[in-house]
């Protein structure tokens, strides 16, 4: 008997031990999450210039906005997908840095007075409340640029075809018929009756441009096959749409405190949110189901893609 | 005698007939100006996405910054520089395109009212006021990421190292160590005393960079070597610092009328000017010493720098 335990405890035992295998899965996950940050960090560090002269103030105010913590989720995304190519991980950081300094870029924009007008942005004050309005545009404006001067440099691929495709490709993403397109729709909200594709629609563009180039740009460093990049692109669109959804409901049920940035803005600001379309039940079923999407999406991959098919599921579940 | 005129009638016709070659050839270098707008024009029309879908205000917005009748002076360096080493215009005409974006993007966003706070621009009301200042944020935006993918794109030269070397000069150019670093002094002008070596500076970032690099693409997109690069580089310097005295002159002597923007903003706002420096009639003998130079730098051209060697001389005299 003692050899077969009883079936509750057994059940019991088979559940403390999937939540211990869950909680190792997590902490890795976490860990493999603040690694590509410290990456991307480093060349970040090396990229950006240090405050001098009488123009310091402007690499002052790109700096704090960019060494905030933020998760460096879209450089993780670039990392996973650049190592499931086998692109070079030289590379990938640079790939990795250029988009992150486009999103920073696009939080700093999208905070202004003008814009959103937030406060606070991962847990301090925006760059237009330690700084100025100017300094802030300015800010953004400077962070932009560089990520183009990254992407060109002969140290982000030999090939200088490659590199004139991850820009244009990222122009694409970040621009009017991509990123910048979502905020335009999005400044409108409040005004404009929305139905559930332009929501859908907004933050494809808004949100999800960017995550597409962030899976894409590893199969464009490793040189794959159009085939490889159609579906990284695929599997970053459920995981964006899944994301932003999560964002949608943290916005609704989180704490400005655990959020690092006000809570119930969008709320406050009649901003079109899929949570609003979906319901909030609605929209946690559909989240679940895109990340499931996205995972399956990678399941030709083997253990390479271990790390990405688990981060639609983090994404879902994080509380921040 | 009928053949031999009196001196002093000698002397007039002489002085009439320099005149009337004077005036040929402002007109045919004005009209050579205007077929450079029409070139670039062309190129931005093909390049800008038309207004469609929710998002269409932003291609409305960026549209209507650029076609509004801009002199396109950067565009002209642009192609007479490919012109003088025989780079291929079609690649020009882009180059040039990406440049009046950037140039464009800049002037959109250092109009607002958070920057200059000015509410016309060439002759117009500004983009922020035409639409609003969101819309003028994003649009700045969208003028300086396509200004990447135009010379990310094929068409610009068949190399993709070329096309990459022209993208990180550009983003270098405008980046926080040049266009907007000169930006971020002149926002701190008005608070600050700065000397005469630091409104040069502010000049040589805020305007030179940009044409230094308009004077330089040219020999880039044509594979020349450094020294011609350089040689290039140094003519632009001088011509931008002439053109931003004409500009600060033109500020003071001007009318809002003539400018199709607010005169006597400078002044009005504290800001450090070259006039400030040199005085009014100090600062027309330094515009005309450093037109000087410049056309000197292009003796070696023959008749291919020609319309370079007109230039300074045009910039330093306009009137608006």
């Amino acid at each position: 008997m003692l050899t077969r335990p009883e079936p509750h405890t057994m059940s019991s035992t088979t559940h403390a031990q999937s939540v211990a295998v869950a909680e190792a899965d997590d902490r890795n996950f976490t860990a493999s999450l603040s690694r590509s940050a410290e990456i991307v960090d480093a060349v970040l560090q090396r990229a950006l210039p240090q405050p001098a002269g009488l123009h310091g103030r402007i690499h002052e105010a790109t700096r704090y906005a960019v060494f905030a913590g933020g998760k460096r989720l879209r450089p993780f995304l670039v990392l996973q997908s650049a190592g499931l190519f086998n692109a070079k991980p030289a590379g990938a950081a640079r790939t990795a840095a250029a988009i992150e300094a486009v999103h920073t870029y696009s939080l700093v924009h999208d905070d202004l007075p003008c814009m959103d007008d937030d406060d606070l942005r991962r847990g301090r004050p925006t760059t237009h409340r330690a700084f100025d309005e100017a300094t802030a545009v300015l800010a953004g404006d400077a962070l932009l640029t560089i990520a183009f001067e990254i992407l060109a440099h002969k140290s982000t691929h030999d090939s200088g075809e490659v590199r004139a495709r991850l820009i244009a490709r990222l122009a694409e993403a970040a621009g009017s018929n991509g990123m910048i397109g979502g905020q335009m729709i999005d400044m409108q909200a409040p005004s404009r009756a929305f139905g559930p594709d332009d929501v859908i629609l907004l933050q494809c563009l808004k949100t999800g441009a960017l995550f597409e180039y962030a899976c894409e740009a590893g199969a464009i460093l490793a040189e794959t096959d159009d085939i490889e990049q159609e579906r990284l692109r695929h599997y970053a669109r459920d995981l964006g749409l899944a994301f932003q959804i999560a964002d949608d409901l943290l916005d609704v049920t989180g704490t400005t405190e655990q959020l690092g940035k006000t809570a119930g803005k969008d709320v406050e600001q009649g901003k079109a949110t899929l949570v609003s379309v979906y319901g909030l039940d609605g929209a946690r079923k559909e989240a679940t189901r895109l990340a499931g999407n996205a995972a399956r999406l990678l399941d030709g991959y083997g253990d390479r893609a271990k790390l990405l098919k688990e981060l639609p599921h983090f994404i879902v579940d994080r509380e921040s």
